[in-house]
């Protein structure tokens, strides 16, 4: 078969937000660019705050402003490709509206470049939430904005944590425990762990994935004794799967499905909460973990942390994450184009 | 300081349920006493069962039938001394009636022998709980057992899971998901905790126990976004341990608590329920985890998993949280016997 790839691959990366993590971290994977076997991607944002950022880490980092995404591949191998979109001072650790407003164009523009075929692929640096809100983000976080801007119903943009180790999706996300089961239905476990396996198919190359279903109770509830989730919402859940033809597993004792024996019996944990997820993902691939946006026509992936104001400028704040969510990005988008 | 510890010290373990992998992992720890550096110990069971159990897993395991504690240290190294109280016939994976009645002579009578002083620490292979039901046993499982048998109120015995990566002490237990956050208070949380951190001293030699608790809710609920726990209990009883002089920090985001950094920074995490405890404990330390009785009299530790009936027999079970209950119930015995 002949490769549909277009070569270069271009991966488009927002900015996040300017105080935070992202701009040093996204200068710190083009520094590794060549080890870490990265495709090329260009920075939507500021020229001035990645300038800023690569200093205080110590770093090197020539740039290019462009002006297209399609120069962005020529240079990449010399310099990191810009796109600016206009500047700010670099004040690590300083959140302000302006670096908000900095950091919600620059997802906008990211998004509408992938959206309208520009790049490949999509990663996000990291916002921070609160401040977004303060200038007219009206969404409850990244992966809902990109629903809305793709057109898919946020039910349907399904969250998943991949790591070296595993890759979990939690059920429900940002949720007080205590409104946990009652968030749960027969539906939504099933239409996400759908979704999730069709991802894993067409993005990750899993021609059979094999799923995992936790329970929500200790024990997976030992029939009925702690909680009737496991028999009113998840077995019923898992037998629609079955019935449809997935390869699926469960409801299992949560916590017996994550040391090594067992995660070797699946692709992908289907989990209730998000601490039954991130837990052992975190535990296991702390440095990194990578977000994945399941179910969206573009590929979007981010580093599974936040802004971490504090590790700001201090060159504490590893890169492992965000060099793993570019990696990803262009594994993802390969897939897709070689497909298409 | 003259070291006041018996030599030998001496172990009692109980035979677990005789159709469960409990024997055969007694015998598998017995035949690795010298590589793992066990303290002598004794079996209350049944020898019938003990050696079916030893042929059934490939083993030689000479044995030697005693009537009192004091005749085990001499013959340990070269036969398992056990103190029958009665045989059946060894039936792997088929539990009866007839061999839950043994389990629960063997957990009473090694409990009488250690609440007497006829031995320095109980370990207790695994029971299954239904099964006990069965034949007058009234406790939810053997540590409310132990708790009332040693005169202690079931709310102060505390269940602490250690292996060698973690340890970690569940604030609510076998309880539905549901359920956790309604039994969640502030007397509770400080109360198992200072009880755990009394433990540490006491049993594991760390004089000075950093402790570290775990939120309720995603992001340890992000100043009240996602559930108020947090604020209303668990920040109280952080500050009630503080003021007491305790050395802790907390709530904290659960999912970022068990990666490497974050478990340098701890002796224990107090977490707030089951599987927020027991998915880091058994993804790290699955086949070596513990199940430590705190705020007993006594020294007490069990093996982390179940009668696992399906495996008895098959030579799949591992004895490595076996071994490793022996080898803490003795350092842990030890400790007391010096300080007493």
């Amino acid at each position: 078969m002949l490769s549909r790839v277009p070569d270069p691959l271009i991966i488009a990366a927002s900015l996040g937000d300017p105080a935070g993590i992202g701009p040093e971290l996204l200068c710190a994977a083009w520094v590794e660019r060549k080890s870490a076997g990265l495709a090329p991607f260009f920075v939507v944002g500021s020229m001035a705050v990645l300038a800023g950022a690569a200093v205080a880490r110590g770093l090197t980092v020539p740039m290019l402003a462009i002006d297209s995404p399609d120069q962005a591949a020529s240079c990449f191998s010399d310099k990191l490709p810009v796109l600016d979109i206009g500047g700010i001072d670099y004040a690590p650790g300083q959140p302000s509206d302006g670096g908000a407003e900095l950091a919600f164009r620059a997802l906008e523009v990211a998004t509408g470049i992938v959206r309208g075929g520009g790049a490949a692929a999509l990663v996000t640096a990291p916002v921070a939430k609160s401040q977004l809100a303060r200038v007219g983000f009206t969404q409850p976080g990244q992966t809902e904005y990109l629903a809305q801007r793709c057109g898919v119903s946020a039910r349907n943009a399904v969250m998943m944590l991949a790591g070296p180790s595993l890759k979990v999706v939690p059920v429900t996300v940002h949720a007080a425990l205590a409104e946990v089961p009652g968030m749960l239905n027969v539906e939504l476990i099933r239409d996400r762990a759908m979704i999730a396996a069709a991802a894993l198919v067409r993005d990750f190359g899993i021609a059979a994935p094999r799923l995992a279903v936790a329970g929500l109770n200790p024990h997976a509830g030992e029939d009925g004794r702690f909680g009737t989730e496991e028999l009113t919402i998840i077995a019923p859940a898992i037998a629609e799967l079955r019935a449809a033809g997935f390869d699926v597993v469960g409801p299992l004792p949560a916590d017996g499905m994550f040391h090594p024996d067992a995660r070797a019996r699946y692709d992908l944990a289907i989990c209730m909460y998000h601490d039954q997820a991130l837990i052992p993902l975190k535990t296991l691939d702390f440095d990194e973990g990578v977000n994945v946006t399941l179910g969206l026509p573009i590929v979007r992936t981010s580093p599974d942390h936040g802004t971490a104001f504090p590790l700001t400028g201090t060159g504490q704040a590893r890169a492992g994450a965000t060099i793993a969510a570019l990696r990803m990005a262009g594994e993802c988008a390969s897939r897709r184009l070689a497909a298409s």
